[in-house]
């Protein structure tokens, strides 16, 4: 399982702070927590607040960089912060561009620019896509597929490794309403989007998302993450240092024969 | 979901006690327990340690009825011990019998038989049917789903309603050598049984059997339950006494849109 660490994310109050008074002990505290306790990428974003935010991008990746070698995910909507992290980022063990923007202005280029980026990055630099179109997030199962189809075709055509794609089926929070019929369609996306490619583009989606203003947060991210495995989803965009959702993957991973049991499974995922 | 409460079953030591001692007050708390954690039926077992298994099951279905409404789940591999059952269950509610036998010696006859007893006990009366043939468990997807064709075309040639059917497709414990793929088979099983008939047959699982003699057995089969009903799987025969497992099952119902979710859905799935 590709898991991507969440909490560098300057929406949480500590990061944002820590932002704004350049005090690079608590982002290297979370990212050398978040490493340990199992992130295989560690998201970076500078949230809405920052007065710079392409030099609040360098800042952070620098002072992650200082202290740990966990691969990043550089994480906004805006192509130009994106491009910044990338100028100051180790790409070496891998990078994601995380995401191809979430507006409705996107077009067929913006895919085609990302995968420049990219590539100029670095062989093992990878890109999340959204599947969501000019008309915005799709309701239905089948127009989220299509659009997966049609991001796997054009990386195909470009020859872009599938490998170096994340397919995003886009989860809504449960507490929007007429959403409640989401969780089932992403399922049924993610079943079909992992045959477009053999092999198949890695799939993830913002877990958090999901219990966003509910409660029971983490026990519907465990639930909703256990399905999604179930389907073939190898990868999420979740709070690494939620040990009851580690416990969750590591149980999903060997019910699902990723990982053989043994009394110790649990602590042979997490390398404890 | 249809959740079949197993703990009156004389696997349990003091429910083995309680048979041999007559003592009617252990059972009967087992039985209003389970009804208020929200047991839809509640399977009783009598073990094997039981002098004369047929006496045994009618004193705890007479017991369990003094002071229990819930329909009740006569769960033997012997055909005679749920006839002893059926004498004396009160079926208006319904009641299942549970289930066809496990052995390698069951015919194509016996199905017959138990549509027969079942039909004797009333119209409610409903039966759980495992995803085994003369060659014993099948190991592989396409068996079990072979296995189940067989059994809802049997059924409807009877005209027994396939509403009436709870197929098992028998989970393995994940600690047996050699039967780590099955929860992947047993998922796409019931992915694929649940077209069988229109209305689907009910499908079920003996969840704890998934995580006999393993460790973390409240969490494996937490997890796999959640997978299973994202599935479809409509049922299990479970622990109703594991808090954390029946928040699993009213969130996996929010999730797959058969409960709207609310602040208060966890209390609301259980009554309370």
């Amino acid at each position: 399982m590709i898991l991507i660490g969440e909490r560098i994310n300057g929406m949480f109050t500590n990061v944002k702070q820590a932002i704004a008074d350049k005090d690079k002990k608590v982002i290297q505290d979370l990212a050398k927590k978040q490493t340990d306790a199992g992130a295989t990428y560690l998201d970076v974003n500078v949230g809405t607040a920052a007065a710079d935010q392409e030099a609040a991008m360098q800042w952070l990746v620098e002072s992650i960089q200082e202290t740990c070698s966990t691969p990043l995910s550089l994480d906004s909507q805006k192509p130009a912060v994106i491009a910044a992290g990338l100028k100051a980022v180790n790409a070496e063990n891998g990078v994601i561009l995380n995401s191809t923007p979430l507006n409705k202005k996107s077009d067929e280029k913006i895919f085609d620019k990302y995968m420049e980026m990219a590539d100029n990055a670095g062989p093992k630099a990878c890109i999340i896509t959204l599947t969501m179109d000019k008309n915005g997030v799709p309701q239905d199962i089948d127009t989220r597929v299509a659009i997966a189809a049609d991001i796997v075709s054009k990386a195909m055509e470009k020859g872009f490794d599938s490998q170096r794609l994340f397919i995003d089926p886009i989860i809504l929070p449960v507490k929007v309403p007429n959403a409640q019929v989401q969780p089932g369609n992403i399922l049924a996306a993610i079943d079909q989007i992992r045959y477009l490619s053999e092999p198949a583009p890695h799939m993830t989606i913002g877990l958090s998302n999901l219990s966003q203003g509910a409660t029971e947060r983490s026990l519907i991210n465990r639930v909703f993450l256990a399905m999604a495995i179930a389907r073939g989803m190898d990868s999420a965009i979740v709070d690494v240092l939620d040990q009851d959702l580690m416990n969750v993957v590591a149980t999903s991973e060997m019910l699902m024969n990723k990982q053989i049991y043994s009394d110790s499974f649990l602590k042979v995922y997490s390398g404890g």
